[in-house]
């Protein structure tokens, strides 16, 4: 198995609500076809899908579907850049669950909720800079 | 908020053993400090963290962390990929949550869910091919 992830897909009560959520921090959808809201990614696609269709791709009942055991984070290019974004993601309507703090390990991030309940961290890590295009590598700190 | 995933964080109970499943499907370690478990992706990684640590990062308790509502997919390059990667998955530990079939929209996928209860996705979309790098980008099918 190669090491990659093509599809990020997250599973929401109401599609058009979680879609102007991301549209109101400036995401542009691709074009979908009816059922799939999708965002084009680096090399790979956030796909927004009901969650009881999601559920019932699986085979597992609705109710066995949580979130908050995966988190996304969103990697910025400058420290002053996660308040920011958090307050933009409140604006929108999330709930920030950590406010922009330093980091024991010399980063500073915080976390919120989106309306409708997926966990992003935004993060500002100063030892594994984003290229100019945006792509990420961890260099172990 | 430009459109990117740094780095997606599995909260999972026992690090040693998640990773010891994603090493059986042939991936690689990145160099890691304690307490973090880290696999390069395409312009992004993956981290393994313990689900407790999670859980109190977020300032959620730890029954409220759940997995299912987000799904990763790994696009495979033919068709049988699918079934040889749910396969491999088995071997390793995982359930077989759908095995490999043909999807209404063309493609064909199955599902599975990790020890450790994160669910994946292994797709083929012939209308989406991969590109030489592995990247991925929807074409709205």
């Amino acid at each position: 198995m190669e090491q990659r992830v093509s599809l990020i897909t997250l599973g929401v009560p109401d599609m058009e609500k979680s879609a102007e959520f991301y549209e109101a921090l400036g995401w542009k959808r691709a074009d979908s076809p009816d059922g799939v809201i999708a965002f084009d990614l680096i090399s790979q696609t956030l796909g927004l899908y009901p969650l009881a269709a999601l559920a019932e791709e699986i085979g597992l009942p609705i109710g066995a579907l949580g979130t908050g055991a995966v988190t996304l984070s969103h990697n910025t290019r400058s420290k002053a850049e996660v308040a920011q974004l958090l307050a933009a993601a409140e604006r929108a309507g999330a709930d920030v669950l950590k406010p922009a703090q330093d980091v024991f390990w010399g980063g500073h991030h915080g976390y919120f909720r989106s309306p409708d309940g997926h966990i992003w961290e935004i993060a500002f890590n100063p030892f594994s800079p984003l290229d100019g295009n945006g792509a990420f590598r961890w260099n172990g700190y």
